[in-house]
């Protein structure tokens, strides 16, 4: 067997070679093709990951001495070597995966560093302060990557060095300083390991390369693969890289730039930097750096370098860039490039400008915006007119405005999310050991870091509002809160609103209003119209939510759900004066007067959804949801018998009382409800169906045009849609004729009982159109009770993996999706025609509506905050499986 | 188009042509076609009653002038005119569907007789009492039939008029009385319906066709087909047969036969007559009949010709005859033969007898026993050793034994019966009318009526225990109680225990034991056992039961449930020790102690089975099912605290308390159980395998052969089976490996959820077998809740016909059934030696049965007492749908 090439050079790669070389060795290897500066050095492969963990996580054997013999050639490649005291050549030791997990690995600088390369450094750079500082910094950054000695000890040294010489910041501290901190650095290693810091350079090589691979099964990159979908043996890539400088004096700087802005979209050079210092320290946010654009007054020449390389970069890679660089005594070098993240507002403009500018076609711009972006512009935003009590101002650095209570620590966040308490994580700076807060968090607010500090980037990949760099408030973690400019201070629980499009911290709880669309939105989505074969329909009971639907570009209504209209307190009232009916014109009495309610509610929302069609799911729901718990009412018939209420009351409540007991069920999703209802107790349907049909009657007399699909709910049986259907048919029928209204309707049913799949071929003689009723469709596939599992083992199922995903979220394919599928075929056998839906919550999901394309239903329906994340996933399914 | 031959006279027929003629016109052609003495007559076809309905319920056009053109045949046959005073031919009309449904159809005889006619006929046998007789039963009954006068008020007639000549019997009457009860019945019949009694024969005769046609759809022939599942269109022929007497004289007499006992099988020539009397007297029950050997005394050649005929039909029919004939002066004439109706005992007799006689193949054999007389046989008897006080002795009507409270009306019974009571319905006779109520008891017992009464044919039907003619008590219906010959009252909801096997009637509860196989009952099933293709396993949960089923013929343990061995007070206490425990440790000590329980319940199971294979399903139900309700235990604690109970007892309480509220479930059914339970706890699955193992360990050392498959129940996701199976065998492996023993074990799943089904292809991965859970199945395909929908819709989706069976009952083919074709498909393409069984109650189900025969499953487990039932149903199934 050939022996597979481990190390490529960066003359050796390009772009395509993501896979082998991860996004920044093949990035590297792309810009050196290209001709743009980058300094020298190789990639070991991704495939040596898969190794190392396949022989039990060890480098595996004979890579050293591979790594030794690129070394000595990249050696010659940048004149020095390794190891020298006279000429000492360092290199970074960096993690890089195909895909990009940003901050989750680890990074090693400055490597080759010992006490004597270090001398070395020092007389050739003559600049001894800048020497003994990479140096110490390389004896922190290897003992915490490397061996795992906390950090903060070496802060802490730092601290105590500043005081020692009075220094204000880090840049104050003078070469016997950082001499003596190097010293000082190396005896925590000696305390802490109980040995020497390594001296051998070529054991500081292996060890750095050894412990990248080994970061990538830390504990953060797996939960950041996991929130990502990203495989796990994927593997990552090291990059070995000679060292450039960007703290070697004020001609020097490091920075990170955009091609354009990752907030706005806005086409312009974005970013920022420090003179003097090295690239840990933009990211990190400990130092507050300068907006790209002022490189141009501090070092004129690498700024026009800087704009000219970011040019190249974005035509070439056809995407915005985000472009990490460092300047060495004024030249520039490019130390990463890669595709870079945007907020969704900046994705959707950008995809949208660059279609105009004939650089991508609309179908690539429909497929580089996720369906979380576009739900991320539909987030609320403050209400302009609301009274505001402003605490503070920071960066906006994720858009769209959030309330919580302050909670200043990570698990506190999960714990009261998992209560189902909204809380605002508030913390100086957010690290990735912060992740699982972030998540549980509805906005996230720091005191220190730029908007490409750690929480901004992963704010804003949430989707989650975040103001970061927030300085003016003092944070006391200690004792848990924080204080205002003012002097005011906020503890832990205070309700806090941010506004992450802004940069503003309020007080209290402020109104939200919804978001609005931008023009570039709006041309997306019609592109997304253009392209996409399932029809998109909104999930809405009433009025205001089909207008919202319309307004999103909802082309119809899957699901009104009429068990709503059953509801609030004068109809609840009704609702229970026709479930104690002893007779059946009690009933029908009751019935009368909540069919007069149900009319107008129908006229209501026919008339929104004027010219599209709107589907009507008659009452579904058990009767005893409309009563109170029979333990309820046991209770209250005890309080008012030791109150000696008068008989005939108490006498009225045990009536209730039994009848509630009566209707109670041991397991309601599977009970007396759905057609079964309308089937037992015909009248009820045969009510709903009349208030449905004069509504549209009076609608049509008006000179609309209503379009009405009429549903039943549950059905299990051909023999149910068949009376289902002759009782719909023989109602609708007589009013149209009573009303001597021409009006055509549609009568059909959800399919949410596996039976109904599997039998799809007899029902579709009687229905004219299918709904797929997911959510308990997926209840009963799986023998989930939804409210039971979740709490009680899906979780657990779902974090232990032995379920992918929650299927509540993501249709499950093999098992739901099959019936879907088994229906959906053979319901078209018996009636070509048949129009086929789906109107639970997976409706509004993109994988899920991924499925529903590729299975050829007709459209989805989902709330209407979901249609225009529909709209765009729906394209993007037509364009990844196109029909033949 | 040919016209449709609408009539067909008994020379035109066959047997072949039940379809058409109905049973009793197509047997009657056949006699006539085999050369037997039948009276001449014809039959309308069943396509006419069709015809009926389908032209909206009345004769259709064209079919008056086909009988009066058929009649005027008939006359010339009969040597006799219709309506001729001089020498009148009398006709009966009589319904006879392709399949039998005795007494539930009407039927009119002496049609023919007018104020002339019976004059004429009086003449002609020269017996005026015969001729006005014969008139009166004639009004009565078309009064009855076709115009629905009350036939009580002719009862009360006749009474008056025996009360007026002082005549104790019926035969007391003098001719005198005849005549005046014949006025007194036309006056009757004009006092009710205002008109005067058709004296017109032709319209007698139309209007008589019409009330047979109509009564196809009355109500107790649509409850009888529905119970019988005879299709609601096949219709009724009816028959118009020359009258012959046998109410002539002492020397005629009417009487029905059967070929071979119907009760216990024997050969021999077995049934009742009346000396003068007409056939409706022996049916109805109000004579008590002599035994048909004792015709050999009272009419010697007449008893001969029967026999010669009884053989004659036997062997031209190869099966049983029942048989209807009557003796007109000497002459015999065969009025109907059908294949008789007989116990389960006799149907088991008989067909191995006719084996042993070469009539009949073993497959025919095993064709004319049907499953459901098979249950019968296993049906318990009275404990021979138990103390009994004699109430009374009747006829063996129906064999077993049974136990009840006394009730008289039907409507009680069936009540008493949905309240769960147990009841057995006492009536002087019954009629078609208390069907409902039969269904609904225990048992039956009458005090009228011989062997082949309504009350004894119809019990026999339903293998019913029924004492039947048990004059010795004396029945006040209005009253509501009967008294024993001792004087002693039982009153209504006093116990009382009916003994069908010996006619006895006992006082109060008593004990009754299991049935005996007899040696025919053993031989059939063996041939059975020859023929079927699918396995026959049994469900039992201890030793005894598996014992059982051993006894019965089950071929291994089909599902053990181990919850049965987590009950009782010590085990329960141990199990709550193990919910309540607060760590993983306190846990396995609780199991710990509940598994040294479960190793002993195993090895007697698997003991009981010695090499035959036992399928052990682990834990199933949820947790909360082991802890008491919360409302029980708020309760108690009010309780305790009211009475100042200690602190630490209330505190117990609460814990308790808290936890069964932690763990109630909005859906059970569909909740944290099965084998969530075992993945979420693995510990408790752990300690139910290593207590197997364990167990079988042993069993292997003492020189058994313990045949062990562990089933893990609930699985819906091949991830599930996968984690299972991983730690079945390593907890298997490390018992065996501990016991140094080699033991071979299979390890499969429960396909109970829908998803199971739908994805085997995976899980028959991990799965080495499958046991098809049809009651969870159902349940989940459905969307059902038993519980809830039982009560709630599911009957009177039954009794509306929305659902055609109940699904829980019969195995649905459609939608449940497509789900295990998919299953067994899926899964053996995935492993071809999977093993595939079902051991949901359909297993014993014969229709169900029929169904895993014909998809090809491997065996059905059924409970023991079904095991003799499920080997002749999968026998019919493998003779009705051979494998290729």
């Amino acid at each position: 067997m050939e022996k597979k090439k481990r190390i490529y050079f960066f003359d050796e790669g390009s772009a395509e070679m993501k896979q082998l070389l991860g996004g920044k060795g093949a990035n590297l290897a792309e810009m050196k093709r290209i001709g743009l500066p980058v300094p020298p050095g190789f990639t070991i492969t991704t495939e040596v990951c898969r190794e190392y963990y396949a022989v039990g996580g060890r480098l595996p054997d004979g890579l050293e001495e591979e790594i030794i013999e690129a070394m000595h050639r990249l050696e010659k490649e940048a004149g020095a070597k390794f190891g020298d005291p006279e000429n000492p050549l360092l290199v970074s030791v960096r993690s890089g995966a195909p895909i990009s997990m940003p901050g989750m690995m680890d990074t090693i600088l400055n490597l080759g560093l010992n006490d004597e390369t270090v001398k070395g450094l020092a007389k050739l750079t003559n600049n001894e302060r800048f020497a003994y500082d990479s140096y110490r910094r390389f004896i922190m950054m290897f003992s915490d990557v490397v061996r795992g000695v906390d950090r903060q000890l070496f802060e802490e040294a730092l601290e105590e060095i500043k005081k020692k010489y009075g220094a204000k910041t880090d840049a104050d501290v003078p070469a016997e300083g950082m001499k003596e901190l190097a010293e000082r650095s190396k005896e925590i290693y000696k305390e802490q390991l109980g040995e020497d810091f390594p001296q051998d350079v070529w054991k500081q090589l292996i060890m750095a390369v050894d412990a990248v691979f080994r970061s990538w099964n830390n504990e953060r990159a797996i939960l950041y693969r996991k929130i990502n979908n990203i495989p796990d043996d994927m593997g990552t890539a090291v990059n070995i890289v000679k060292m450039v400088f960007g703290n070697m004096g004020d001609d020097s700087a490091t920075g990170v730039a955009f091609t354009r802005n990752p907030s706005t979209g806005e086409k312009e050079l974005y970013g920022e930097y420090l003179i003097n210092a090295q690239g840990e320290d933009v990211v990190a946010g400990i130092r507050t750096p300068k907006p790209v654009k002022e490189l141009k007054n501090d070092i004129p020449q690498a700024y026009d370098e800087l704009v000219r390389v970011a040019e190249i970069l974005e035509k070439h890679y056809r995407d915005m860039q985000d472009m990490e660089f460092t300047i060495e005594k004024g030249k520039l070098y490019m130390l990463q490039t890669r595709t870079g993240k945007r907020t969704a507002a900046a994705a959707v403009k950008i995809a949208v400008d660059m279609v105009k500018e004939g650089l991508i076609t609309k179908e690539e711009a429909i497929m580089r915006v996720t369906p979380e972006q576009i739900e991320t512009l539909l987030h609320k935003r403050i209400d302009p007119a609301a009274k505001k009590i402003l605490i503070a101002k920071g960066l906006p650095a994720s858009p769209g405005a959030a309330t919580g209570a302050v909670v200043f620590d990570t698990q506190e966040a999960v714990k009261l999310a998992e209560e189902g308490k909204k809380v605002i994580l508030v913390r100086p700076e957010t690290t990735p050991d912060d992740l699982h807060g972030m998540v549980a968090s509805q906005g996230i607010l720091t005191s220190r870091g730029g908007m490409t500090s750690h929480a901004a980037v992963v704010a804003r990949g949430m989707g989650k509002p975040a103001v970061v760099g927030c300085e003016e408030i003092d944070i006391d973690m200690e004792k848990e809160q924080f204080t205002a400019p003012n002097g005011k201070v906020y503890k832990k629980g205070d309700i806090i609103t941010i506004d992450g499009s802004t940069g503003e911290v309020f007080e209290g709880e402020v109104p939200l209003i919804d978001p609005q669309m931008s023009g570039e939105f709006k041309e997306l989505l019609d592109w997304a119209d253009e392209i996409r074969v399932l029809g998109v329909y909104a999930n809405a009971d009433n009025p205001e939510d089909a207008a919202k639907a319309r307004e999103f570009g909802a082309e119809g209504i899957g699901l009104a759900r009429t068990e709503h209209m059953f509801l609030g307190p004068e109809r609840v009232q009704i609702v229970q004066r026709m479930i104690m009916a002893d007779t059946p014109e009690e009933r029908r009495e009751a019935l009368k007067d909540l069919g007069k309610l149900q009319k107008a509610d129908f006229k209501g929302i026919l008339e929104a959804m004027d010219g599209l069609p709107v589907t009507i799911r008659l009452l579904d729901p058990p009767l005893h949801e409309f009563l109170p718990a029979p333990e309820e009412l046991a209770e209250e018939i005890r309080k008012l018998e030791d109150e000696g209420a008068p008989a005939e009351v108490i006498e009225e409540k045990k009536k209730l009382y039994h009848k509630a007991v009566e209707l109670a069920e041991h397991n309601p999703m599977m009970g007396f409800r759905g057609c079964r209802l309308g089937l037992i107790y015909p009248e009820i349907y045969e009510m709903q169906v009349e208030a449905l049909m004069e509504a549209a009657a009076e609608l049509k007399k008006e000179g609309k045009n209503p379009i009405v699909k009429i549903m039943h709910p549950l059905v299990g049986h051909v023999n149910e849609m068949k009376r289902l259907r002759e009782m719909t048919d023989r109602v609708a029928f007589q009013v149209l004729d009573r009303e001597g209204i021409d009006l055509k309707y549609k009568v059909g049913t959800m399919i949410e009982v596996p039976r109904a799949a599997l039998t799809a071929y007899q029902i579709a003689e009687y229905a004219e159109f299918f709904s797929f009723g997911t959510n308990d469709l997926t209840q009963m596939t799986f023998a989930f009770s939804r409210d039971d599992a979740e709490g009680k083992f899906l979780a657990k199922y779902v974090e232990e993996g032995i379920l992918p995903k929650n299927p509540f979220i993501v249709l499950d394919r093999d098992g739901v999706g099959r019936l879907i599928k088994i229906a959906v075929t053979d319901g078209r056998k018996t009636r070509a025609d048949l129009d086929v839906g789906i109107c639970g919550e997976h409706g509004g999901n993109p994988e899920s509506i991924e499925f529903c394309h590729i299975v050829g239903l007709d459209y989805v329906s989902a709330s209407p905050y979901r249609v225009p994340v529909a709209r765009l996933a729906a394209a993007q399914a037509a364009i990844k499986h196109p029909k033949k």
